[in-house]
Order: C-alpha cells, then structure tokens, then sequence
C-alpha cells in the first residue's frame, strides 16, 4: 500500500485557496531520497548525482538538490540557464544532450560546465563553433554488447552515443587537439527495478577506462553510470536494492579499478526519477461520474497536467483522499478531458466508490510529470507547490492563465 | 510523390530572417480544402463544418475559414475564447467536450453556442451550474453496435458520448426541463480513410433521427457526423473519396429524411484534419549526421515541435528540400534532440544523401502538430507562418523565448 505524507484536511485546506489540479512536492522525502543514494556511494571518492533536470524543471527543487550535494544533468539551453539561476556552475553542471546546437555547447562552455558529447563528430562541431575545453568526456554505447531494457530499447536502436571503436578514437583525437582531463558516460537503461543492470553498467565502465588506459594511457577522471534507476509504480513492485548497487559497485572498484593508476576514479550518476518522482503528487477533483458501457470517473486535471499514462501507457497509483481504508470494489476508468481516449489516468482500476468532488491523488508524479505537459486543446499547464519540512505550502509554479496561452500569438 | 507549394530560394530566404525550426501554412491549400468539402455537401441545406480548433488553434487561420463558411468546434475555455477573438460566435460555434468543467458551460452559453453534452448526467450538471438553453446537442457512442477503427479504438471503450438507451431518455428529459431545439451528434473514428465508414455514419444518425422523431415526437434539427475524414500520410496512400460521402449520404438522405417531417435537416461536420493538415509543413535544418549502428540525421526540430511520430509511431513524410529529383539511396533515422529516443520523425526512411545545412520538410504537419507540441527537455516550441494567396509569408505565431519557459516559475 503506498502512503501519503498528508492528510485530506491539508489538501481540502490549500484546494480552497488554490483550484485544482496542482502538483505537490514533498520536501522531506526529496532529501531523503538524495542521502539515501549518496549513502550508498559514500565509501566513493568525491560521488556525485547530476539531478536529470528535465524530470522536475523547477529551480526550487535545483536549490533543494544542490544543498543536498547534486549537480544538475542539462539536456539544452533553458536548462543550463535554470541551472545557473540557481547558483550551480562549473563541474556541478553536466550537459549531455544529443543533436546539440552550437548555442547550447557555448552556454555549457561559458559557465565551464562538464560536456559530455554524444557522438564523434561533436568533437570537431564543438571545436569550430565553440572551442574544445579542457575536460570533456563522451557517451558511450555499447550497442548489440549490451542489452537494453523495455523502456529504452536495444541500445543499437538507440539514437545516443558513440560506438566502442569511436570511443578509442575520440579520446585520442580529443587529447591531440589539446584535451587534458577526460570522463565516461553511458546511459542504457530507463525506469529499471533490477539492480543487476546498474551493476553491469559499472563492472562496464571500469573496464573501459582500463582498456582505454592500457590502450591509449589516458587516464579518465570519473565515470557516469546514467539515471535509469526505477521507482515503483505499482504498489507490489519491489524498490530497487540500491545498497546492493553500491556494494556491489564497491566490490567492482576494489577489483579493478583500487590500486591502479586509476584510483581515485570519481563515479556521478543522473539521477532524476530515483530522487524526485515517488515524492510529487498530482491533486485533482472529480468532476463527473458517467456510466456508459464502462463506469467513468472524470477529473478536473488531464493528459496535459501528466503526460505517462496516455503516452506509455505507464501505471500511477491512485488514492481517493479520505477513502484509504475502504474496500476497492468499484473498477473505473479514470480520465481526462482531452478530446483524446488514452486521456485516462487508469483504466479498469479497482477504487473504492467515487464521489463526485471527490479528491484524488495521482502518485508517483514528482518525475517527467509536470514538465511533459502540454496545452493541446487548450489546457492550461497547473500550479506546483513544494511541502515544506515544516508541513506548509509553498507555491513554487504558479498555473497557467489563459494570457500565457495566446502569449505567442502575433496580430 | 508529395509535392510542395513553395521552392528551396523562398525557404531560404525565409530561414535567412527567422531561425528553423518553424510551420509553414498554405492558406491557398487550405481554403481549397475548405471548399472541396462544402461542395461536397452542397446539396444539403445549410451544411457547416465546424473545424476542430484542436487541430489547429490559431486565429489567424480560423479567420480564413470562417470567411469559407466554417465554423468552429471547441473543447475547452481557451479555445471558446479564440474563437471569440475571431468574431466566431453564437450557432458557429459547437462545444464539443467531455468531462466539461462548469466554467466551459458558462462561456459557451454566455457565447450562444452550440453546447454537444456528452453524458446524461451533464443536463442536471447544466441545468444547476449555467442553466439550460433552448437548443441542446447530445454526442452519441453506438458502443458495439458499431466498429471504430484502428485510432480512435472499440466505441464501447471510448470515455465518449451516451449510450442508445441514454439518448431516448436524455432527449425526453430535456423537453421536460424546456429545451425546445434538438441536434445529434456522433464522432467514432479518427483519421480514417474508407469512405463507407462515413456514410455508415450517416445512416446511423438518419435513421436514430427518424426513430427520436417516431418514438418521442422531438423533432432533430441537425445531425454532426464528427469529424475523422483522414488524409494520406503516405504516398502511396490514396485520399478520401469525399465526393463519394457527400452523393452516398445525398442517396441515403432522399431515402430517409426527404419528404418527412424531418427535411430539412442540417448536416455538420466538424473536420480538422482534412481541412488543414496537408497544408502545413514543419520547416527543419540538419545539425548533425551521425553514424553509429544506424546513419542519423539530426534535425534542429524535436518531438516538442511535432508528436505524432515519437507518441503514435505516425508517419509523416519528409522532403529534402532542392533534392527532390534525387534517388533514395540512403536510409536514415530522422531524429530530434530530446533525450527521448521516440524522438525520431522517421526511423529507417529511405531519403537522398543529406548533408549538414539541408532543409527538411515535414510534410501533413497542418493539423495537430504545432498544438501538440511540449516543452519537456527545455525544448521551446517554434513559430509559425502563413504563407499567403500572394506567396508572402505572414508570422501567425512567434517562437517562444527562453522567458516563455520560465513564465509561470514564481520566486
């Protein structure tokens, strides 16, 4: 059963201030959740979570973050400059991005954050347009050596990365022109329950930096294992063993990386969903009941306020606020007002009976929620409020208004 | 083969003055589209269609099609208002939502709409909230009675419209509450091609009517086939044979309706699609070629620009623009830069040999593109232009800026 860190009082208190729907951020389980993860790295030299910024771009949670010790993951230009509003710079910052423009590598460069580039030929984009840094380092993927998992696919299918025979060049081409410190990113799996997967990445990473110390003599300064790590959704999956992760990583850097030329290798994940997403809420009202050949529950909060379920047909796990301990023994298809049919939070859901003004909490929404949305239709993106440690409301996104929508219209 | 209203010299000159990404609409395409389905139906008396805002929400084009004779069919607040802005009011616009919020009732009552309940329970809804007015419609969902096709999936589990034994009671109730003008309305495919579906369509409701009119006396006034008229993505893929709809449904027409108390009785539509998605055109530049596993091109556009391939797996046609006489002898992954790898406009397409600076064009780009788009990863959505009966090209819609994103943040 997954729980809340509120109560329908609190929610009924702020829903008369502020209309629904709105996205809750809890705080306290944000920092936790970021210790929880440094914790298990903290036997590592200097370990270091870049926040993927596009899972929660709201510069308060940034701040959050960065008191917690993480750096920010950039996938483009308004990122970088969230990033730099909220004070973080230099090698807090990692941009990896894939098809970058020009612009986005000068902003990275100017604010002398770590650039990871995606593919062999960015390295002379890069230095054309921008100039090469001192420190770069490169996405590798792995290809038909590895398997991907369900959500992001066969590595080999997938758009990002350099191939193992690229890599070896670009470290040396980049060294050549003049680039003195050197990293190594991959990125393979999505939303992944199974430790395992993490721990192969690691036992991967490591003996390439071996290989390409051998090879080349270039010393890599740090690894990024990716994000990737899962949360879970449905109330009966298991959350991810991370202390085995850590331990298990551990054991890997003891064998082969400890007492080599390579110690200490600095180890950085891009961590966003793990960190953020079981600790934001969508808040939303029901507004109809409708039976047809299904039972309805329809909601004041649509495929525009969280995007998931309509587009992967992903699981979130509703509550009916004030209804945790009845019998579920109603199945409903929750939904949307989007002139969409996979507008449905969930279909064929057993809820307790539903009444209309009834509240409902969509759970698991703190990551590629909010920051997915759309306005197709018409819909207006919604408010965002972060729960303090002291249990208060503060409003850190205001909602949409109607001005906003027509904002690009020219006359 | 697609072939396109404007030539490379125009597009470069444009993209000389305004970066790519950007939409290009056609208005000369568009109205002709406009007219080609009044015509169609020009022997049924007052035939409106009623174009799905939805698909493509700017006023400017609203405007040419009003000046075509069309009306405007909304789904939300927003687009209520638009439609207002444009001088669209009273029965030339149908609101046409679920799950409607109180506040959607209100305007459009305030606007003297056209309101399409979807649910038996909105007449009390409506009633209470806003009050009834003298002219109601209600959608229906024939359920199993009909097959839907393969977008908008089985009628029997679509969130859509009341149920046949709900209709008879909802028209009965209505008269009883004093609404005194009656119109029916049906939507149960999307982008479907088969001419016969439409005009089963319109046999269903001519002979609902008739039965409405048998068993409880209320007279129909007009019926609204929907909307669903497809376009031919591919190009081996032929149009709709609209011509055959308009004369089958003429026949159908004389058979049931001519010279009973029905006749006459109006036929609406409410295509969006048809009338503008192949008159619109997602204007690209190539960043970057890749070649890992597979060739990629990378384009300065992204699924935040058009979300039709990366959520449906849609395919959109692309043109390399001023390469057109040459053979398809590559075969590419057409990507964007979201760190999506479903960010992909087209995967294993067979284009010419592409070069960094090439325009890309993406073709049937008009309708539920530029509307659909979101701003996950940073990603601002790009501007779009009117290309006019004089071939100038007028800005409808200005690129966001780096303030749009960070519009709604509060500090």
């Amino acid at each position: 059963m997954k729980t809340l860190p509120f109560d329908k009082k609190r929610i009924d208190d702020l829903a008369k201030k502020h209309p629904t729907p709105f996205y809750i951020y809890d705080e306290e389980g944000i920092r936790a959740s970021a210790q929880k993860l440094n914790k298990v790295f903290e036997w590592a030299h200097n370990f270091k979570n870049y926040f993927a910024v596009k899972a929660l771009p709201n510069p308060h949670i940034l701040r959050i973050l960065k008191e917690e010790g993480m750096g920010a993951d950039c996938s483009s230009l308004p990122e970088l400059i969230l990033a730099e509003k909220v004070g973080i710079s230099g090698d807090e910052i990692m941009l990896t991005s894939n098809d970058t423009p020009a612009s986005e590598f000068k902003k990275a460069k100017d604010l002398n954050a770590i650039i990871n580039l995606d593919d062999i030929s960015h390295l002379d984009y890069l230095e054309s347009n921008v100039g090469l840094p001192k420190l770069l380092s490169f996405r590798y993927n792995p290809g038909p050596l590895r398997e991907g998992n369900s959500i992001i696919g066969k590595p080999e299918e997938a758009k990002y990365g350099l191939t193992r025979e690229q890599l070896f060049i670009a470290y040396k081409t980049a060294r050549t022109k003049g680039v003195e410190r050197f990293g190594l990113h991959t990125m393979i799996a999505s939303n992944e329950l199974n430790s395992e997967f993490f721990i192969e990445t690691a036992r991967m990473l490591f003996e390439l930096v071996v290989e390409i110390k051998k090879q080349l003599g270039i010393r890599i300064e740090f690894i990024n294992l990716g994000g990737g790590i899962g949360i879970p959704y449905k109330p009966e999956q298991k959350e991810v063993d991370i202390e085995r992760i850590g331990k298990k990583t551990q054991d890997l850097y003891k064998k082969l990386i400890k007492n080599t030329e390579l110690d200490p290798l600095q180890i950085t994940m891009e961590c966003g969903r793990f960190i953020t997403g079981p600790h934001g809420y969508l808040i939303s009202k029901v507004l109809h009941l409708k039976n047809t050949y299904r039972d309805y529950v329809g909601l004041d909060a649509s495929m525009a306020n969280l995007m998931r379920p309509g587009m992967y047909g992903a699981y979130h796990h509703i509550t009916v606020l004030g209804k945790e301990n009845e019998r579920n023994d109603c199945v409903y298809d929750v939904t949307g007002s989007l002139c969409e049919n996979n507008d449905k939070f969930a279909i064929q859901r057993k809820l307790p009976k539903i009444n209309i003004g009834d509240i409902i909490v969509v759970h698991d929404a703190g990551a590629h929620g909010h920051s997915m949305g759309f306005q197709y239709n018409g819909k207006l993106r919604s408010a965002e409020f972060l729960m303090k440690k002291d249990r208060t409301f503060q409003m850190i996104r205001r909602a949409e208004t109607i001005d906003d929508y027509f904002a690009t219209i020219t006359v």
